[in-house]
C-alpha cells in the first residue's frame, strides 16, 4: 500500500450548531405496511432517552399514524400542520404530521400497491419541500421494490428515482453506508457477484471516487477527504497471482483520480482496511461490491448504519433496512438507524447552510 | 433465514486443564529472513506480560536465533534440546530449540531460497514428532511461497503439504481462521473473485461443511457444533434476483450436510452474519470466498486471528500473517497472533487428549 503523494490528513470538524430557526426535516412514510409508522412514532416518544433528535415532520397520513399510536399504547399527539415551518416550535407536544391521505387503510405486514401512488407522492412533496428551502433534508422511510413495481414505479429504488428527480444521471449520485468510525461508498451495488468483475469499470469508479470526494467536503466538512480504496481480489491480486482487475480497472481510475487532485490510496487488500486502526487513515473507502462493503460496516454497526445518497442537490438518508413487514405494527422495530438518518440529514443540511467563509 | 430443524446450541465448554506431563508444542522456523525469530524471542521474552503461553520448542537454527537475540539486545538465552521432553523443564530458563541447522547464514529481510531446504525439514520434522506424540501440536511460522517455489517447493502453502504430509486429499482438510468470537472457514480461498461463482460446488461446501463439524467437535469441544452459511450474493441473491448460485449451489449442499445429521442453516446474506448477536447464534461459518470469510475476521481482530488447519491427524495453527520481511530483524513484529496461535494449538491439543468419557 502506497500513500499518495499528498494526502493530507483531514480531521473531521465538530457538527456546526443547529440555528434555531433551521426548517424541519421531513420524512417520508415510506410502505404503510411496513415499519416506518411504527418507528416515526418510537423516535417521537422516545426522543429524549435516544438522545437530541433534530425535528422532523412526517409526509403520512394523520389517521393512520393516530390509529396505529393508539394500537401500541403510546401516547404520542398527532399534530397535523399545514405548512413545514410549524413543526420546529410543535415537535415539543407532538408528532408533526403533514397530511397526505392513503387511498384505502393500510395494515401492518400486509402491503398492498394500492398504496403505491402515496408513497411515491410522499417523496415527491418531500423533495418539492426541500427545493423551496422549506425542509433542511429528506429522511426517507423504506419502500418495497416488488410492491411499488406492481404499482407501476419504474425505478428500482429510492436512489435511482431521486436522482430522476433531480435531473441527474446515475453516474452522478453514489450510495454511501455510514456509521460512526466508517463511510463506504460501493461502486457496484445489487448485482450477483458472478456480474461484478463485469459491471466493475475504471469509468464507475472515477464517478464514484469524484462523487464521494465531493460530498465530503460539502455535506462532511472535510477540508481534504482521503479516500481508501478496495482491492477486487483477495490480497488486492497479489500483484496480478488472483485476478487482473486491480492493475487493469482500479489502479487507472486512482490514477484519474489523483490527477485530478484527489487523494487516493492504491488499492489494499479489502481485509487490511476496517480494523479501527486502518480507518483512521482515510475518510471513506470505495468498494467494489455490495458485501465488501457492507460486512465491515454492519459487523461494526449493525444497527445504527445510514444510507446516503450523495450527489443530489439536496441532503438525502434513510435507515439501512428493510420495511421488515414481519414486525410491522408490534413496536417491536429498532429506532437506532432512524436516529442515526435524522441526526445525520441535520448534520449535513448545517454544513450546507455554513457560509461560504466558514467551509473548509 | 430459517434454523434448521433442531440446531440444538452447543455452548462452548472451559478450556480443559492442561497436564503438566503433557508434551510442548512444535514451533517450526518459517523464512528465517522473515519475523519468525523475531516472534519466537519476543514470545518467549514477554510470556508474562502477555498471559500463559503454552511451552513451546523452536525447529530453528539456535545459532542464528541467539545472533538475533544480541543483536535486538534481549536477554533470551538459547537453550538447545535433544529432545522435545525436555522443553517443559528447560522453557522457564530459556527458549528451547531443537537445533537444525541452516545452510548458509540467513539475513533478516533478504529471503533467500538456500534455506528452502531447511524451512521444509523443519516441518517434517515437526510433523514427525508429532506422529510419535512427543509434542502436543505444530504450530508453523510464515513462510513465502515465491523464495519455496525457487527452491523447488512444489505446494502452494503450508496446509497443502501438510495434508500431503499426511496422506490426505485436499477436501479431507479446511483452512479455518479464529479470533476470540469468530470462526470462519472459506470454502474456496486464493482465486480470483471473477473464478469464485465457477469453482464454487456443492461438493466443496459439503467437505468443508462436513471438516468443519467434526473438527468443532474433535477440536474445539462442541457436542453438536452449529454451522451458518454465507450466501454468495448481495442479500443471498434476494430469491434468485441477484444470482443463482445459492439456489443451485449452497442450499443443495445444506441439505446434504443436514441429511448426514448436522446442524447447519439456510444460506444467509453475508452482511447479517458478523455483528456480535449474529455470532452467538453459531460456531463457525461456511464463507464462499477469501474477504467474506477475512474480512469480518480481521475488523473483529486484526491481530489475534489464527490460521487452523482442520481436518489433519494432528492439530496444527498458525499466525494469521506473512513473513514481513520489511519489518524482520528489528523486534517489531507484533506477537499477538502467534502467541494466539500457541495458546490455540494448547487448547485443541488438550480437547484431542481427553478420555473418550469426558469428550462431548
Amino acid at each position: 500500500m502506497t500513500p499518495p503523494s499528498s494526502p493530507s490528513p483531514s480531521p473531521a470538524r465538530p457538527s456546526p450548531a443547529r440555528p434555531a430557526s433551521a426548517p424541519p426535516l421531513a420524512l417520508t412514510m415510506g410502505d404503510p405496511a411496513g415499519i416506518g409508522g411504527d418507528l416515526a412514532l418510537r423516535v417521537w416518544r422516545d426522543r429524549g432517552g435516544l438522545g437530541p433528535v433534530p425535528p422532523f415532520v412526517v409526509l403520512d397520513d394523520a389517521r393512520r399514524l393516530a390509529a396505529l399510536a393508539a394500537t401500541l399504547g403510546w401516547p404520542v399527539p398527532i399534530l397535523r400542520v399545514t405548512r413545514p415551518d410549524e413543526a420546529p416550535a410543535a415537535f415539543g407536544q407532538g408528532l408533526p404530521v403533514l397530511h397526505r391521505p392513503l387511498a384505502a387503510p393500510a395494515h401492518a405486514g400486509r402491503p398492498d400497491p394500492v398504496h403505491g401512488p402515496a408513497v411515491r407522492a410522499a417523496i415527491d412533496d418531500a423533495v418539492a419541500l426541500i427545493r423551496q428551502g422549506r425542509v433542511a433534508g429528506v429522511v426517507t422511510n423504506p419502500l418495497n421494490k416488488d410492491v411499488m413495481q406492481a404499482a407501476g414505479f419504474a425505478f428500482p429504488g429510492h436512489t435511482e428515482y431521486l436522482a430522476h428527480l433531480a435531473g441527474q444521471g446515475p453516474a452522478t449520485v453514489a450510495m454511501m453506508l455510514a456509521c460512526p468510525g466508517l463511510r463506504v461508498v460501493p461502486v457496484t451495488i445489487h448485482v450477483a457477484l458472478a456480474q461484478v468483475p463485469r459491471v466493475l469499470t475504471t469509468e464507475a469508479i472515477v464517478a464514484a471516487g469524484r462523487v464521494t470526494a465531493r460530498a465530503l467536503v460539502r455535506d462532511f466538512g472535510l477540508s481534504t477527504p482521503r479516500l481508501a480504496v478496495a482491492g477486487l481480489n483477495p490480497h488486492a491480486g497479489e500483484n496480478g497471482r488472483m485476478g487482473d482487475e486491480e492493475a487493469r480497472v482500479i489502479v487507472p481510475a486512482v490514477e484519474r483520480l489523483r490527477a485530478a487532485g484527489l487523494a487516493v490510496f492504491d488499492p489494499r487488500p479489502a481485509d487490511t482496511l476496517f480494523h479501527a486502526e486502518a480507518r483512521a487513515t482515510y475518510d471513506a473507502v470505495l468498494c467494489m461490491y455490495h458485501d465488501q462493503a457492507l460486512i465491515p460496516l454492519k459487523t461494526i454497526d449493525f444497527a445504527g448504519g445510514v444510507n446516503v445518497t450523495l450527489g443530489l442537490p439536496f441532503v438525502r438518508t434513510s435507515p439501512d433496512h428493510g420495511t421488515a413487514f414481519d414486525i410491522a405494527g408490534t413496536g417491536r422495530a429498532d429506532p437506532t438507524s432512524l436516529v442515526a438518518a435524522l441526526r445525520l440529514a441535520a448534520d449535513m443540511a448545517a454544513v450546507r447552510a455554513l457560509p461560504w467563509e466558514d467551509r473548509p
